[in-house]
């Protein structure tokens, strides 16, 4: 068991703004990047908060990440939007372009955003969240370095390519898909090998396609994609819609700033929203998607499991506790920020 | 081994013209129908082609189908595509539904379609196939009778929830993903049970929860997601798509005509494509879709596999095959469509 300190949110938060800021990136985009980062600890997705602050950090020191990037927005339809990201954190880029997403939904109804030149940013499912106050339906995807093999192949290929959704449920918590296309996320692997702890049969292989459980063979050798040919056609799907339709790096030209200090990581994003009122009176839809979800709760369960529960239903839970009561950091991730300069995570 | 008999195209298609227009569906109404069921044979998905005629004959016949449907198109919004199909033919209200898409990208470079009151349509990918020519990016997926335990409950509750996308691919056969979000599609277990084989291990319950390999077992029982947390979600998500979207039925109340002869079963689908020229040039896109198929079939084949192939590849290959030497149909299901009145299949 690892040991873990509990801090509250704003003082995660600030941490992370130091740290940041000490190195150059302007308070503000501090501002945005510590707080995404932060909200994916918050709703318990702690292999994609600030666990991967210390790599962007160092990436920006090192200024492989630049910390006051161009973004550009540009637009050849009213509802398409393409963004160069300049090289910037990964977190800024993906919400400077939600910010064009949601400000454009209010007059097209619905609007895309394929975005290059930006870097890892963490949990997809935290930039669509705020979809949901604007009635919209949202979905999410990034591409990332090359770590699964497609089904069928031997050899790493494609990212571990999220896809995020995220649905208003009326009274309940929203609907929030948040899943890597990999059986498992590379920050999981990681994060297992951080703690010396072995990962689940089925979710990697060695380097030579031979099953592994021990993380460090895992991140020599390769990921496998989640529900076999399936889950490889969708993650080649998520490769196309952010790295091909960007303009930007798509498959094995994908880098990470954990093992790449040669060049820009190049990763690509993808988010679609569009307004639930373009088919039907949001109240309405509200009203069905508690009844969905009732009817989901009055399922039986399976064996071992307590009730039948919906994406986004645990991690509303998690949330809330989390706002209420503190973070739960492990102490070696609260020592490394400490000593990076955050030393708010102790306040 | 089934015993089969190699049928034409055309043939086929004039055997399920005939079979409809005998049921009073209208001449090219029944085109539109025969056509798709045909084009998924084409394409080798047996399961999704003439093998669902009879059913869709039958329900025509009985009018638990509306032969002469009023279709009705509604937008609230230029992009977003209300359809009513008016308990009309799935591959009717689809193609129909998918018109209206298509004309809509012409002037908006983006449409979605929200579709109720339809009825099953064989193989979702069909329908967008379309896109390609227009430079489209396209997605599908319907909803259908209850047959796949989310996870974690041991109950039917999502249907077979296909997800289907296709993107062109330049000089390469278009990316076509089309697969089933239960971990089998219905129709092969159908189909297995038709052909007294079994099913494979993973695809179902019985009814009480247990694993099966009897298609009748699990007919009665309920079919897996894919991929487990992952596929239940995304199965899930398309249920809201298509069915709380939509405003028509969702998840339980979806009914098909196979086991339900009481009223209209509600199948819902949803459609979306967008214009590639809406982020960068159709030329730079189809060099980058080489590109990345190139790299892909560069790869290392995993033990057990010849090559290394995209979703559609091979479909691609056979519907060239059987485009030209015509289809194998199984000689019961000739036997069964003769007797309804498709003699044209043995022309």
């Amino acid at each position: 068991m690892v040991e873990t300190l509990t801090v509250s949110a704003a003082a995660a938060t600030a941490a992370a703004v130091d740290i940041l800021t000490a190195r150059d990136v302007p308070p503000a985009d501090a501002e945005i990047v510590a707080r995404n980062l932060v909200a994916a600890d918050i709703r318990g997705i702690d292999t994609h908060g600030l666990f991967c602050l210390p790599e962007y950090a160092g990436s920006v020191a090192d200024r492989r990440i630049d910390p006051m990037p161009e973004i550009i927005v540009t637009r050849r339809l009213p509802w398409a939007i393409a963004v160069d990201g300049g090289n910037g954190l990964g977190p800024l880029v993906a919400e400077k372009a939600m910010d064009a997403v949601l400000e454009t939904v209010e007059t097209q109804g619905i609007a895309m955003a394929a975005v290059k030149g930006s870097n890892h940013y963490g949990a997809a499912g935290v930039y669509i969240e705020r979809a949901v106050e604007k009635g919209c339906i949202a979905l999410a995807s990034a591409n990332a370095i090359a770590m699964t093999a497609p089904f069928g192949a031997k050899a790493r290929f494609l990212g571990t390519n999220p896809l995020a959704a995220v649905v208003p449920a009326g009274k309940y918590p929203p609907f929030a898909l948040d899943m890597a296309t990999s059986d498992g996320a590379l920050r999981k692997v990681r994060k297992a090998l951080a703690e010396g702890r072995e990962i689940p049969r089925g979710w990697a292989t060695d380097a030579d396609g031979a099953p592994t459980t021990d993380p460090a063979a895992a991140i020599a050798g390769m990921l496998l994609p989640f529900g076999g040919a399936k889950g490889s056609g969708l993650a080649f799907l998520l490769d196309i819609l952010t790295g091909c339709l960007s303009g930007g790096l798509f498959s094995i030209d994908v880098r990470n700033n954990f093992t790449n200090h040669d060049r820009a990581s190049g990763n690509g994003h993808f988010f679609l929203a569009f307004r639930i009122d373009a088919f039907l009176d949001p109240a309405d839809f509200a009203r069905r998607m508690e009844e969905e979800i009732d009817r989901l709760h009055a399922l039986p369960p399976a064996a071992g499991f307590d009730a039948v529960r919906y994406p986004g239903e645990r991690m509303a839970r998690t949330a809330a506790g989390r706002a209420a009561g503190g973070i739960p950091y492990a102490r070696p991730l609260v020592d490394e920020l400490v000593a990076l300069g955050g030393g708010a995570m102790l306040d």
